[in-house]
């Protein structure tokens, strides 16, 4: 059975590019990676998912295990054979969600009760119960269980926090066991404090995880301190191990993260704004809402080659978005998912060839991160 | 040019099967035409609806001209283009549309007054104008403009309106002309009653048209007679012309109607009933939301060749119907387009191998009308 691996190709500055091999297949780094919260990346087949290029789907620990359940996913042979997506999947550990969704928490040393926001009903999840609903859906690369404060915050608070998800961290690694060709990620904590970020490493450095994600950003902080943030934090992390940035970004926000070492990111922003009617594009993002683009023949982008740009003009989207039909999702998810994998493909090649700075400084040069179409 | 043109390749009672011949593709007969109200078929691409087997799909000239307006999609390069559905295309009148769906109709002798249902513009629907639109979306198969009264009604009422229709389908014959490779269909109007029925079929029979549709059934009518009502009306139809059977319907309507005589038929069941968790079955419908499917790991039809059917099971389904996922939505209408696509290929197939009666009485003595999982 292939062992989970991380083989670093090539470097350029602290920017790397490589691929994880697990027994599910290759992830290409970095990486991408869809959010499939409820077991489906919405609005898209799994092949679907595939042909944007993604080589890996997050699902949420919290969403499936209120709905359909950890162990019903289990009797019917784990996640990928649920969902019908046989490659890699990572899952998150719930931690995130149970602070953002869920109702009437009560954190202790344990873990956190709280009522579920689909139905009321009580759960309690601990970094223990974290782990084996991961183990339960098959999951290939398994987060630790931590706790994520609300930011801002008092130093104080968020240091306490921390130390929290530390001992959290060692309880979730304990639990996470050994799972030949699965692998288990450790979280940074501490907000945007370099010190704390630092302490948060080193203890995770010390327990030894097969990877290590940074979290608690991009919730809502500017995005020089979210850089600074990572400027801070990965110098700290084993060099030999992929850094997953959780929950970014933006497309510049995912430049500007692998300039620093982030090797893999999920991020609801290419569905969600897909659903919205919202289009990325190399220039920015487009409103397809916008009553301009009612008489434009013109594709998204000509150089597109999604199922989107190959076939349909904006007119059309407009069309579609405006009348609420169930397509315009499907075709503005396939098109904002492919722009966000060949966004990486360029990084990647980019790194490959030791010229990442300067395809990002065209990239940035050229992206704007407001609504073009609004301009 | 490929001339419109209907070729019966067998008959079998008074059931046919041919191909009806067309410049932008062939339409194998019996058909089941899906429903592309706004210039989509609900939760589908265009590719997905082709590899459901169908051969040409519906446009509502009602949807269209309020949004996104017909002449914009002729600006725009027609209605196959804009949709991305390159073959053949049928569009109804707008007639029916204009009694169930617009607010305020004022009917004259010239055409109807009413109001958007979209957005409460004032539009005016003349049988030329209903011609001038699907020729401007660039139909294939173009449907007269008629009257439809709501049912039940006086049989002097029911002849009133009769009579108006058929001076309107003189009208739209005139305002539809020559368009070479484009065809004309006439609708046979006159409620349940076999006098009016054969009335207005000879009525437009001494107009001439490439095909003749039954309208106005499927209202609610108990199906015997509707059935009832075919043998009335079919029979006095041009033999070599294609006849459609217009909204209908059921899997058991189809097979009642093509054993009759009718060769085309278009209905929203299967796309509307996959959005509201249905799956049609050869025994009957599924209903998805039906907790019993919760840990079932069969698919919905062992035997279908559908996405849905050979990647995902009934478990999955019922999580993603009971999440209100998209995918719910794009899994069953392919699955239960497919499936009357199924039911259509087997009626061809059995009318050519002059079988259609024992294939009918088979299908009908294991299909059941409800829904066989709430049994």
């Amino acid at each position: 059975m292939t062992e989970f691996r991380f083989e670093i190709h090539k470097t350029d500055g602290r920017a790397r590019t490589g691929v994880i091999h697990t027994p599910r297949g290759e992830i290409r780094t970095p990486a991408f990676m869809p959010v499939g919260t409820a077991a489906t990346v919405k609005a898209m087949l799994p092949a679907q998912v595939w042909e944007t290029g993604a080589d890996i789907v997050l699902g949420n620990t919290y969403h499936l295990m209120l709905r359909p359940g950890a162990e019903r996913i289990a009797r019917l042979g784990g996640l990928h054979k649920f969902m019908g997506w046989e490659r890699p999947i990572l899952t998150d550990s719930g931690g995130f969600q149970v602070m953002s969704l869920a109702q009437l928490r009560k954190i202790s040393e344990d873990g956190v009760r709280f009522q579920s926001h689909i139905d009321g009903h009580a759960e309690f999840l601990t970094p223990e119960r974290s782990m084996e609903i991961q183990r339960l859906l098959g999951s290939d690369i398994q987060m630790v269980f931590d706790e994520c404060p609300k930011l801002p915050a008092p130093e104080s608070a968020i240091e306490k926090s921390l130390e929290l998800s530390m001992r959290w961290a060692r309880r979730s690694k304990a639990a996470f066991g050994e799972q030949p060709g699965h692998a288990c990620f450790g979280i940074v904590q501490g907000g945007t404090v370099a010190r704390l970020r630092q302490r948060s490493a080193e203890a995770l450095r010390e327990i030894g995880f097969d990877g290590y994600a940074v979290g608690g950003l991009a919730v809502g902080e500017p995005q020089n301190e979210m850089f600074d943030t990572l400027d801070a934090t990965v110098p700290h992390l084993p060099a030999d191990k992929p850094h997953y940035l959780m929950g970014v970004g933006k497309p510049d926000d995912l430049v500007g993260a692998v300039l620093r070492g982030i090797d893999m990111f999920d991020c609801v922003l290419p569905t969600r704004s897909g659903r919205n009617g919202q289009a990325f594009t190399r220039d920015g993002t487009l409103n397809l809402k916008n009553a301009k683009h009612a008489d434009d023949p013109a594709p998204i982008d000509a150089a597109c080659g999604c199922t989107a740009c190959r076939q349909f003009s904006r007119a059309y989207l407009h069309h579609v978005v405006k009348a609420n039909e169930i397509i315009a999702s499907m075709l503005l998810t396939a098109h904002n998912l492919t722009f966000y994998q060949d966004v990486m493909t360029g990084m990647r090649a980019a790194i490959a060839g030791s010229s990442l700075d300067s395809w990002a400084a065209s990239f940035l040069a050229r992206y704007s991160a407001k609504t073009v179409a609004d301009a």
